[in-house]
């Protein structure tokens, strides 16, 4: 695999990347499950996943594919793919994530919990997924992006921390 | 994606999940890391951890190879690439195990507490890296691969559990 196509493969992934780390600046308000509880008694998806933090990400990681767009017009084709591309793998980050945390709450994890590779994995697989039908990585484009996240989110987070936008390291 | 293009996905990374699976039936003795522990004072990898789990899982993928040669040779083109095939998903699958437990016991989570995610998806990812130099999926396929897979290792999990066979359900 050539140098090109591992910075296409992250372009490509990037606005997945901005809807899933966005939460962390815009997040807040009121939680998405509305306070209620699944049947074994805990909470559906808890206080840190917001309508507030999923739609400012979805719009976030859509503009970025705007940006990308006028940036890069020759590997989209037209604007209406860019923005679709990226309002797919925006709102696929973001669908990823929130059954991460569902499975996390099942798994009795509390909220902040990390599971390592859920957390680092669930967001980008369902993101590559809704993304799929509309233009899709190579498989050696996938699988690389799909390594090399797990880092990428150990990095950003951790920077995130440092910078005081979030209470934990992961 | 057709009915038959899945199929032959699942064929294709069987070596992997039979590597993974079975160090459950052919596991025990002497651990890997010899009992060393890594400089934050917690064991390297763990008791869970053993050459006989690790020999005997990629002896079992590879043979898996040999036998899905016989059964559809076309798929393979000659019985090299198939062996070598397996044995690259069987290797790749428990090297990947490995670096899980390498990254659970530095997380502080203790021998067979589950890591949701990295359980189920750090096996196939690194099985899928290791091979795919000899003989690859596509991205469709792949990702099929990736998103099915943890419901397969819950599901095998349980039964080996109900079997008596693993200690945990997970």
């Amino acid at each position: 695999m050539s140098l090109s196509s591992i910075l296409w493969a992250l372009w490509y992934i990037l606005p997945a990347y901005v809807a899933n780390g966005s939460p962390v600046l815009v997040g807040g308000g009121r939680p998405i499950d509305g306070g209620r509880k699944w049947r074994d008694g805990k909470r559906l998806l808890g206080d840190g996943k917001t309508w507030r933090g999923f739609i400012g990400g979805v719009a976030f990681g859509t503009l970025t594919g705007v940006v990308q767009y006028f940036l890069t017009p020759g590997f989209y084709g037209d604007l209406k793919t860019a923005v679709l591309l990226a309002f797919l793998l925006s709102f696929g980050a973001l669908t990823g994530d929130l059954i991460g945390s569902f499975m996390k709450r099942r798994a009795n994890l509390p909220r902040g919990a990390p599971a390592i590779g859920l957390d680092q994995l669930g967001f980008l697989l369902s993101a590559l997924a809704f993304a799929y039908p509309v233009m899709s990585l190579s498989s050696g484009q996938m699988l690389f992006v799909l390594i090399v996240t797990p880092f990428i989110h150990w990095g950003a987070n951790y920077f995130a921390y440092r910078m005081g936008w979030k209470s934990v390291p992961w």
